[in-house]
């Protein structure tokens, strides 16, 4: 196996459990790996690091599946796989959708498995994981018996890997949509056409623990796409939800899960942007007892933090003017470059600009079905903070 | 009323709603406050910032009461305490045991009120509540009616004050011990003797959630004080909970705690220093399925940080020692000066020295009837981190 051998002191953090070896930290590299292709890292001094996937298209060189020297085969997938089952089987005894596989999280770089009741939704992004995909598949099939698997390939961040954005590989049949038991409803999922693999599951205790402060208020849910954060309101006992999303076909699923699971009428859809209908309501002057504010990543990269950061603090401020007081704003950051101390800075300059003063009734996480490593701080990315409006 | 105005630019931090001028941020000072004294709060072109209690003798010279220019009379202390009150009634319906009180987060600077049933806990820490002390404990009489308050004036930060430790005050009867009735349990505490106002309330929420994950696991407690984790852990099913503390006061009260509120036998009480519990086990070799780790305040002050930091990273690496693959450690800090991230880098420090592998199962604040400000960080002093061992 080929040898990629680390700059003096660049195991650190490797030691301390981390899996990425940055292109910068390598020394030499001894043997010739292909793209995609194993390799064992070694410190300085010829101590082994552990056994990664290569790329040299990445900042991140190699991602290391294991501390040993060990080939990373078919076995070594299918312990991993089996591992992040019985986890999910452990923390999810009950639910049949929930993420089987995210990722470093659970030692599986570049591989993200969302499971949907009878289906797989797979996302391949890293070139290791492109390059063992089919063997991953026929794995997931084996272990998990799958009606079908889509698995994406359209995800922005191949590009940082080299990777082409391709069509998705399937295996057994993938219907238009697939119904996902979850959490004592049934979404309609479009494994093919949704974003990421069709769902967000990372939401899922915070969309309970925001549903608990929902009975009897006018919810205003934004960037609510399949609706929910906005289900889960009204099934609590939501007096009004107002649902916005600028995708008209987010907004059909959304109107479908809540006609299925929810027998309440007082949800509307809005289409059309964020800001503009904070703007439009702001100038209404219309109030809200609770705000929903669950926006994409808006600092992808490192680079445009700035920008990012002002966006998160302008649409803070927006939702917050139209807050009465002891409203309760729910607001969300996917962004790992933004984690929760910053995204508290951000809101302490957004409360400030709306003249408001708020509570922090709690900040929230991911769910548990996205570990979060210790040692890998990036494998936490959600943060969730509860606000309670004073005056 | 006496005017205190600030510096140029100094009236920042307040207009972003915190509560605290700084000795160093004061320009001039119009009339002779006493200490202890009310006044009005100016920036350096004259606008009012909010009114205050002065103290010369204090880093902290001034704390807000209120954004107006207002006397900082009974009416405004009642006031508070009534939204305290109302507060409290909201988010614990039910229960009659909580923090009613909890100074800068209720915009009462330097006021504690514990209820515990029947009877109040209060601390007074500041110069500016001490000399207002009895309309306040009137004030609480007329609003609560308990059967007795215990006003404990012994807290060491009376003296970055000026103030001395002193006898409590006292209003009705207060008994040896009362009867706390708490989430279900009843408690017996000690108003005069024991830590702050005899229990710690701030850990309602997060005894309960370690208790979802103690049921057949072999509990350490480290730092038990009454034994509220221990009771929660036995209550839900632990195999076995060995919980330790150097006090033989509070283990006296922790057994009392157990056989009154819980019919297990599998709790085995230690009287003995947690680090060299935490030694002695770790030279037997023992292991344990969950750990809890909550010790006192190791950082009081930012100067002593290097030092209390070291003691955290110490005790957790010692304690990840102890705890098998698959085990649960619920480690918190009660210092705001060791934020979540901080104690997050402190954990990956001692999980490199323990050569352990953790999932953050999740990170924790304070119970909800200690209110943090959105604007005052240093209302948020508790982080309680759930880490699971991976291998």
């Amino acid at each position: 196996m080929a040898r990629i051998v680390l700059a003096k002191n660049q195991d650190r953090r490797l030691r301390s459990g981390h899996l990425w070896v940055f292109s910068n930290e390598i020394a030499s590299i001894d043997g010739n790996p292909e793209p995609g292709g194993e390799v064992v890292v070694e410190d300085f001094r010829g101590g082994t690091v552990g056994t990664g996937l290569y790329n040299p298209h990445s900042l991140i060189a190699v991602r290391l599946f294991t501390r040993r020297a060990r080939p990373i085969d078919d076995a070594l997938l299918r312990e991993r796989l089996a591992q992040a089952k019985a986890f999910r089987e452990r923390i999810l005894p009950v639910e049949t959708t929930y993420r089987l596989v995210y990722s470093e999280g659970d030692f599986l770089p570049g591989l993200i498995v969302d499971r949907y009741g009878d289906y797989l939704g797979v996302q391949s992004l890293t070139m290791g994981i492109e390059r063992r995909i089919d063997s991953i598949l026929d794995a997931l099939m084996e272990l998990e018996s799958p009606a079908g698997i889509c698995c994406r390939r359209d995800s922005p961040v191949r590009s940082l890997e080299g990777l082409p954005l391709l069509e998705p590989l399937e295996r057994g049949t993938v219907p238009e949509r697939v119904d996902a038991p979850y959490e004592g409803y049934v979404l309609e999922v479009d494994l093919r056409g949704g974003q990421k693999t069709g769902e967000f599951l990372d939401m899922r205790e915070n969309r309970k623990r925001v549903a608990q402060e929902a009975r009897g208020r006018r919810v205003l849910d934004l960037y609510c796409y399949t609706g929910l954060f906005a289900l889960h309101c009204t099934a609590a006992g939501a007096a009004e939800v107002v649902a916005v999303d600028r995708s008209g076909p987010a907004l059909e699923r959304a109107r479908h899960n809540l006609k299925r699971n929810a027998p309440t009428r007082n949800v509307t859809f809005v289409e059309e942007e964020a800001e503009s209908v904070l703007a439009r309501l702001g100038a209404e002057g219309s109030q809200f007892d609770m705000i929903v504010l669950d926006p994409p990543s808006l600092v992808k990269t490192r680079k445009t933090f700035r920008e990012g950061a002002a966006k998160y603090e302008a649409l803070n401020a927006s939702a917050m003017r139209l807050l009465a007081p002891g409203g309760i704003l729910a607001t969300a950051t996917c962004s790992h470059h933004v984690d929760a101390p910053v995204f508290l800075d951000l809101l302490r300059a957004a409360a400030k600009r709306a003249g408001a003063s708020f509570r922090v009734v709690e900040v929230r996480g991911q769910s548990r079905d996205h570990p979060v490593l210790l040692a890998a701080r990036e494998t936490a990315y959600l943060t969730l903070a509860l606000l309670e409006r004073i005056h």
